[in-house]
């Protein structure tokens, strides 16, 4: 188990993932501002990981607060609410995570709670989300575990290990899950640019637990899919509307039509806390667009020449129509959602 | 015009293009050891540059040798072709302009010709090979320019300007050929890993024109094509097939997919010497795979974990239906080629 995003004492506790795979690094969170920032940089990031942060980011608010006043506090955790939600807009498990904590305390509030008991059932709730999102990885994993095929070749793209959730997985989770079975599986792990999610954090999950795999560039994806008998794709997902369509991680959209063309099936794991609802379609999901000095470098070291611009989407949305089929907590689904 | 490969008394000069976008630094190669190795690293690279080195290699090899029996110096030369052609096993134009050079030596030897003659045609012949390299990115530049519409936007994979040539370019030449005579472009340059001839090198000749552009991540690519509305993919190709499979550099056959799927016009630049036609279909390509470490390195820097395996396909082939057509010396082509 990777303790991805954990409760220390008044402290949000994150393996850093920005440092990995060289140094296994943690770091004690204590305030918002430095919660936001690490969201942002994404020394936490994989959509239920920034739900289970940002759940403890609101106990950690109420933590150290001294404010005696139950509304006062309440009013406080409410903008700081707002501050966490606006750190990284795609992702639609942040949001309902920070609802979700907020609609507790506001009914503890709301019946006569002190501020004493926001602050106890504000932390309760964040430990029950991560209680329920390594429940809900356990259960995806077991419903996609029973699709790949023994001797199959996996292909995914970004990491949806351990590291994207609260400890357990989406994606990466079943892979990890068929091999504990028994199932031999070998793994072509897309590098994921900008910022290497795959090569850095899918390959040092994989490291860990013992399955093979190579790591190859974005663009190997769909020459992979063409001539190395790929069994299955698996990604995990940022935001799924009514419909199906799923927003993850940029490049995940070309890996699906390639998919699509060579006949590999497609497949989204991804908890129902992924799923928005609200929406009909994928083109109401807003599409974060990072610095583009991601792009023209890696790790300090610049590539495109100076005087370069970059344009850097963080996520692209896949159309339903190219999935296969939403691995949930529900087991194998298809749309339309409700 | 950029001096790709040029002749220097007795030796080849080539730009290196292993330091580009950060410094303009030029070899002189005098030793066929030299001459591979700068071949194998990407010193040079580009189907068309690459026809042009080797011919000048072939010179330099005549030139240098002392031989004075012509039959001896032949058997030597012949050597060296074989030396040379196993350098890349994928880009064609290397090996058709080292036979080109060898019939024509052949010829002389076989009628008498001494060698100091065999000298001076082995020069003579790769001299021409660069005159009409550089008549053969125009014309193509003027065919492909007819092509694209005024303030348009175009996306390009690798680098197939003056670089990948013997100065003029290939898809690339379209685009400084179309901004030339009036129009107004803008380019999505993908960044091309594993070694970034985009973000490198096709930024650096665009800013060198002045042209706008943007950087993007090879995963972008889709998405792009989904929502930029572009008029026009351009690439370039290192071998095509008789029926029209085209092998170019990895990740093309991802850009190649989603052009299709999102009704943007995919069109190869290449001039006939690119042409295989002698092989049917692109089975019959031979993909060269490169060291794994370009994978696991991002400009000489190190991001998959210790152990980690890597996968390294140099170029991938689209098949010939997903190409809306083929601009050639000879202008817009559909195959079967002949």
């Amino acid at each position: 188990m990777i303790e991805t995003v954990t409760w220390s004492a008044g402290s949000v506790r994150l393996l850093d993932q920005r440092s990995l795979p060289g140094e296994e690094r943690y770091l004690e969170i204590g305030e918002i501002p430095d919660l936001v920032e690490a969201i942002r940089s994404l020394a936490v990031r994989g959509a239920p990981a920034l739900g289970v942060a940002g759940a403890f980011g609101l106990a950690m608010a109420a933590h150290t607060s001294k404010e005696s006043d139950p509304q006062v506090l309440l009013a406080h955790l409410k903008e700081t609410a707002a501050v966490l939600d606006a750190a990284r807009p795609t992702a639609v498990n942040l949001r309902s995570a920070l609802e979700r904590v907020m609609r507790k305390v506001d009914s503890f509030a709301a019946s006569g709670g002190s501020s004493a008991e926001l602050r106890a059932q504000c932390l309760a709730e964040a430990e029950l989300i991560l209680k329920e999102d390594l429940d809900l990885s356990s259960r995806m994993a077991r419903a996609g575990a029973a699709l790949l095929p023994d001797r199959g070749k996996v292909l995914t793209h970004c990491n949806t290990g351990g590291l994207a959730t609260g400890g357990g997985g989406t994606a990466l989770g079943v892979v990890i899950e068929a091999v504990r079975l028994g199932k031999e599986l070998f793994v072509h792990v897309d590098e994921t640019r900008p910022l290497l999610q795959g090569a850095r954090l899918t390959a040092w999950e994989l490291e860990r637990a013992g399955i093979p795999y190579v790591v190859q560039c974005d663009g190997a994806a769909a020459w992979c899919l063409s001539t190395k008998e790929i069994d299955a794709v698996l990604v995990g997902a940022d935001r799924i509307a009514r419909n199906g369509d799923t927003a993850n991680k940029i490049g995940t959209l070309a890996v699906a039509l390639a998919a699509a063309q060579f006949g590999v099936p497609f497949y989204v794991v991804a908890p129902r806390t992924s799923f928005d609802l609200s929406i009909e379609s994928g083109a109401e999901i807003p599409i974060e667009e990072r610095d583009p000095q991601e792009v023209l470098e890696w790790n300090g070291r610049r590539s495109a020449p100076i005087g370069a611009q970059g344009w850097n989407p963080a996520f692209d949305v896949t159309p339903a129509r190219f999935i296969a089929a939403w691995i949930t907590e529900r087991g194998v689904e298809q749309p339309p959602f409700d």
